[in-house]
């Protein structure tokens, strides 16, 4: 792979000026697939492991919108609803900077073309990251690397490759975000056909939980929501064996994201 | 008023070199007593505002701990369970340095007797600030205000004072942030009396959500968890018009703070 041109890297460590020092932001795109949940990566150039769509906040910029931003340019990924989750402050996040991950990122920056000393000690500070979340439908996305990664591609959770950092530790976390949110608030209209069978709907939240759960459990549960419309069945021959079809009644499916299910 | 020692401006002045730039950390404390929610406010010493106890991370310091510590060396409160909720990132919390209120406190700061040019550049830039939330028993809570406050006490939330900056800001989403959490998770332990009636808890869950709930119903919902032992009923006159009286299942209960309630 060759170097990148220097007017890439001028460019950007001229932008690098106006970041808030100490502070990054790091996205965990959640996408929903073939039942399954995967989680989407980049690829660094010259350098062998995958990490989180991150960046950093202009000091003329709010967080939320530099987590729109950072995204959009290292992923393509645009109008996604993007939900803060947790930061991630421990002082070891700036321990790597000694450490062989350290060096190898920083050899990879210079094989890159990379040359200015502030660009380098940038790098090796500490940083508290802001973790950022969204769950979407693999299929509307079309991502792309920008020109720091070699790619950008959807990984299953069980097939991950390494992550640098403490990537990992956020994206754990941000699993863990989604499994207690789907306990207050309904899910699925982003994700599932406009129709779409009760089986459907529980691979949804079986793929998000990690584990199986019980049909009918899981149908009562469901239907208590009160935000599932039930269609009429075609009554001819071979349909009327088909499984009941659902849409979600959207009014009352944006009530319950407000107000939230329980008490 | 009478400014501070100088030894006490020295040593803050001194220990600021340390801290992380651009980060800062805000406690949320809410307290409950007599069935009202209250939140522990720090009134700032020459000028006539109130805040949360907040403070800034050391450079070899976890955010976690930097969290604990603030609340300790600002009010006194030790070992308080306190969870992070949500961090601000709003570019106009840089704005304040510019405002009304900004030269307020820059002028009380002066009065304080602090003189360096460092200090008033350090509170004039932009922090992102992260925020922690715990919910205690005021009656087990004893605060003291630290140096640089003139009063550290529990102020209802209906009857609150104006407080600085975004603080009212923050104070809400950690109130949105309980309402989400007592859909997923038990609450009361640390807040109730060990044993305690359905009504008692009730109140607690009311303070909370900040509306009445409907009796039965709360019952029905509450029971469903299992975290509740009833205790047996003495048999003897009076007190058998008494309430049924009710101690929480400890092993069931930490179970549900891990697992979650729902799905």
């Amino acid at each position: 792979m060759d170097p990148l041109p220097k007017s890439q890297i001028v460019a950007f460590e001229e932008q690098m000026e106006h970041f808030l020092p100490n502070h990054s932001v790091d996205c965990v795109i959640l996408g929903y697939e073939n039942q399954l949940l995967k989680v989407l990566l980049l690829k660094w150039k010259m350098y062998d492991a995958w990490c989180l769509p991150g960046g950093f906040i202009f000091k003329y910029e709010d967080m939320d919108k530099a987590a729109h931003r950072v995204l959009k340019e290292r992923t393509g990924l645009d109008k996604i609803f993007l939900e803060q989750f947790h930061s991630f402050g421990k002082q070891k996040r700036a321990e790597h900077a000694a450490s062989d991950e350290g060096r190898s990122i920083r050899e990879s920056m210079s094989r890159l073309g990379f040359t200015k000393a502030e660009t380098f000690k940038w790098f090796n500070t500490r940083f508290v990251t802001t973790g950022y979340f969204a769950l979407v439908d693999i299929a509307k996305a079309q991502p792309q690397p920008d020109f720091l990664s070699a790619a950008c591609e959807w990984k299953a959770l069980n097939e991950l490759p390494k992550l640098v950092l403490d990537h990992n530790e956020i994206l754990e976390k941000a699993i863990h975000h989604l499994r207690l949110k789907i306990n207050h608030v309904p899910l699925g209209v982003s994700l599932l056909p406009k129709k779409f069978t009760m089986q459907d709907l529980q691979k949804l939240y079986e793929a998000i939980l990690g584990r199986p759960l019980e049909r009918s459990n899981f149908q009562r549960k469901i239907l208590k929501l009160e935000v599932l419309v039930r269609m009429e069945k075609l009554m001819s021959g071979a349909a009327n064996k088909a499984p009941y079809l659902y849409s979600f009644d959207k009014k009352k499916y944006n009530h319950l994201i407000k107000a939230g299910i329980g008490f």
